[in-house]
């Protein structure tokens, strides 16, 4: 069946969730939010694209910081109001400079960081 | 830093998305909403607990289906407005009976079901 991003469900602002998961190591690296239009351009550029909801614009993930993300492939979920983007990420993703965004763990009541921003 | 689940950042609707990944595959299996007591239910009791919108009440991950997740770890990213756990999961995570419910994947323009209910 062809895929139509029109046949997501998104939310009241034109949103629905995108998780980025490295494709070769699996780890959860962001979760950032696409509009219809940014799910397209994603599948036409192979660029992970995010719909940037503090500036209110489009976000190539990486145009300005060079840390690109390139598609793998996109998953859909069952209730399609959610997407899995698998990617080959270049450089960090997060903009602290860490591999990943999800570097604090709570551990025995505790926020530890766990990871350090890369060289 | 002692962890406060008050000092997350949530929607309007005091609810923030959380990523559930299994602990041991790093396979991401569903994204479901925590309001702040979901939060800490989910790290006093080590069930995962969400907030079901469609219900408008908590949701303890296979109280009625048996596919429990224990809790294994969870994790908050850099803008606190979004959390990984990372679970054991019994069963499946999915309502479909499937492992994950990313099952859907979008190759050449088309939706295609890459993972089958499990027995």
């Amino acid at each position: 069946m062809a895929f139509d991003p029109a046949t997501l469900t998104f939310d009241a602002d034109g949103l629905l969730p995108a998780i980025a998961q490295d494709a070769e190591s699996g780890e959860v690296l962001m979760l950032a939010w696409m509009n219809a239009e940014a799910v397209a351009r994603t599948l036409s550029s192979g660029r992970v694209t995010y719909w940037s909801r503090s500036r209110q614009s489009f976000w190539i993930k990486g145009e300005t910081s060079g840390h690109v993300q390139h598609l793998v492939e996109m998953r859909v979920d069952c209730d399609r109001d959610c997407l899995l983007v698998l990617v080959r990420q270049e450089g960090p993703a997060c903009h602290t400079g860490r591999r990943s965004c999800f570097y604090t763990a709570i551990r025995d009541g505790d926020e530890v960081e766990i990871m350090a921003p890369e060289a």
